[in-house]
């Protein structure tokens, strides 16, 4: 791994951070990165740097990075684009362990200029650039968060094993705040921008080594050098799994993406052949990047064969229809499994897949019919319908859910389509590990995505 | 249409109705039938029917239904398969309005002759009969809940003007806690399970005249004229647009459907010809469902042509491709567009489609944006993507939407992605009129699906 790369610790585990741009005045940048280190309790020291203060938030202000007594680890930078240059080689004087510039105004404006002039700075000296033109980085365990949106409009994910680095901010910080709503943990969020200095590909190496981090969601609009990224790839997928949107796939949104992050976003052709070549998980969307990676720490499943349960027909049969159209296949009970479900399905039920233990089912129904389907060799994994409106479901039915979780047998997900009743129990159920889906095509697209990425560890030793 | 289907109107706006089966237990099927119409203050007479009981919830409790004094307009039937035949008989006799058997245990169980002998009186007598094996209705209006679902568990949508039939109870009821959930009004919703005596063709055929519904979403399994349900569907659709999903498309869950609601799935190209031949509108999964019918209220558009506004780059990006993708077309903004635009753009920022107005933008950003858009004439229709979690944005720009619907210039749809605090903003958006998607594909495939159902409006001389 390049020097540059090691030195990523700095950027993820300051012991202390300079904040270039600190402000006094409320829903400024300058103010809500202050806010962000002093309210989410950051460990180290916190400096504010601002010629026009003596004190910001109770701490001494001070004019430049070079006049902190003390060496900053980290510096984040948010003033113009035109004064970056000069902060940045001041940074550089005090050798800081690490630089990320939020403001933009550099490549995505033809500003190439200035962005040469901090690129040649932070590479000559090895010091990681995040960004420019980014919303920077957020680190659950270490309290490091350069995201300038308010925690009241962007709930924070609690701390977990999902690393995600988007080109867009926007696009991060929503997914970020859709981790946070379902209760989803992350490790490291990277929002890197222009890529000027470090990019894609150093994200990668650097989270492939990281302990925290599972899996990876990667959103990209344009590589700076493609050959590197397929490289990138094909060394961390095989460690961790990526799950991969590429954005600016038409000419129309190549344009876009020009002017939003001033990287030329390639042929979408070279992409898709890149994310086969180094089987990596594709997604087609936003919320297909979050529906994939909460089934990554499920167990790894021996084949793609496909076990239903539901307790309402029509999403059985919407499910099944699912399955059919993907590379999953609709397991065949064995004579054991077909006794024991016969037992627990109502007299006038039929035994097949989809098992469907109508309205009526309660606690038992899906205790005794996910024993059976779990012990079942024919069945690699399991899909769990649970409607929470029927009168005999509650509570009993998530600990039993939980339990299948914990017991990790084999890999399953659940279907819960509802309002605000069943959007409560969903997010319960993803705090207890349980991948939870709204709707039949996302969980059984999700399972899909896993079982053909299960199938590559097998082929590659692992799991 | 049919003598039988016109008495639907005594199933839907009965003056009097009897719950065979009424019980005095919490929770079971015949008590939370008592509690719906209690509850929701329903206007006529209430008649719980059970040999058990003299009185139910402070009502006198008949024998039979032929017991009761007065004829009762509506009779749902909650009692096992093989006791209503005899029930059926019993309403005949006293000439009763309307029936819903709600109890399973007939067709799905190979029990045809039970179906048939109900099958017999109904229509010898002119009865409607909606169901059996089905949740029945729900009309929000005239306060008919037949759904033994309660309502803690599964909220109830307000009035308005969507109408659903659903051949699976548990799709329906799922769909219809959704939409209540955003704050959707429904008109009509209709679960009707095995279609021994009405089926889809007849429910079009009702809702085609219906006033206050506007759109009708239909999940169908298998019908039982196909011939019929074309020509249904084709009448329909040229005075209000269906949107449908076919379930138990591959022989799996054709299998499935068979078991589950007792009718032959057929081949699934049949059913996809149909719809294109009748120019309705196909949706892929339940979510679509409720993605396409939201913008069916909007100002028809007379083309294809977008432009989008966006205050995230990366949203904006994949808004591109998603259009690009599609029926759509990325819009060329008209010289004096494009010199109103420059002026509410960062000096740094271009003009182009899609807009970025990036994540400084706030209220007179959009405002601005949307009247220049709106009143170009080579732009059809927007989609407006507004991340609330930047620190500008707030209510005021949530005004500006609504002023924009309710302008009915052009349509439009909304792309917010988040956590709780957007969902919040979300649901408020929906009960205003304003079309808020949680992902640019969701929100381009609708609009797309509208410009499409459009033109045939233009076609057929509509709008």
């Amino acid at each position: 791994m390049r020097k540059i790369v090691k030195n990523l610790d700095s950027v993820f585990q300051p012991k202390s951070v300079a904040i270039v741009g600190a402000s006094t005045t409320s829903n400024k940048i300058g103010n809500v990165l202050m806010k962000n280190f002093l309210d989410a309790r950051f460990k180290g020291e916190v400096y504010p740097v601002n010629p026009k203060h003596d004190e910001v938030m109770g701490k001494r202000c001070y004019a430049k990075v070079s006049d902190i007594p003390k060496r900053a680890d980290l510096v984040i930078i948010a003033t113009p684009a035109e004064t970056v240059p000069d902060i940045v080689d001041d940074c550089a004087k005090k050798k800081v362990g690490g630089i990320i510039i939020l403001s933009g105004g550099f490549e995505e404006v033809g500003r190439n200029d200035l962005a040469l002039k901090i690129k040649a700075t932070c590479e000559k000296n090895d010091i990681p650039l995040v960004g420019p033109n980014c919303l920077g980085i957020y680190d659950p365990y270490t309290k490091v968060d350069s995201i300038f949106l308010p925690r009241y409009k962007l709930e924070r994910p609690k701390a977990g094993g999902i690393a995600f680095i988007s080109q867009s901010g926007a696009v991060g910080s929503a997914v970020m705040d859709l981790a946070a709503y379902y209760g989803l943990g992350i490790s490291k969020f990277i929002s890197y921008g222009n890529s000027t200095v470090l990019n894609e590909s150093d994200y990668l190496d650097y989270l492939a080594q990281d302990d925290e981090t599972d899996a990876i969601i990667l959103y990209i609009e344009g590589a700076k050098d493609g050959r590197k990224l397929l490289e990138a790839m094909k060394k961390t997928n095989k460690v961790k799994p990526i799950i991969a949107l590429k954005a600016g796939k038409g000419l129309g949104g190549q344009a876009a993406a020009r002017s939003h992050t001033g990287n030329i976003a390639g042929s979408y052709m070279a992409y898709k052949a890149a994310f086969k070549q180094a089987k990596v998980t594709e997604a087609e969307g936003i919320s297909e990047l979050f529906d994939f990676v909460k089934i990554y720490n499920q167990p790894i499943p021996k084949g793609n064969r496909v076990g239903i349960i539901t307790n309402g027909g029509g999403m059985g049969v919407l499910t099944a229809d699912y399955i059919e159209d993907s590379d999953l296949a609709l397991a065949k009970f064995s004579p054991e499994t077909t006794k024991e479900l016969a037992k627990i399905i109502p007299s006038y039920g039929n035994v097949a897949n989809p098992l469907d233990l109508v309205a009526d089912a309660g606690v038992e129904g899906y205790t005794k019919s996910i024993d059976a389907m779990m012990s079942d060799p024919g069945i690699d994994a399991l899909v769990i319908v649970v409607l929470l409106q029927t009168p005999p479901i509650d509570e009993r039915v998530i600990h039993v859910l939980a339990t299948a979780a914990d017991s990790r047998k084999k890999p399953f997900v659940t279907i819960s389509v509802g309002g605000a009743y069943t959007e409560a129990y969903r997010k319960i159920m993803e705090s207890k590990g349980i991948p939870s889906y709204d709707s039949p095509r996302a969980a059984v697209k999700a399972l899909e995505k896993f079982v053909t990425y299960s199938k590559y560890c097998r082929e590659i030793g692992k799991g």
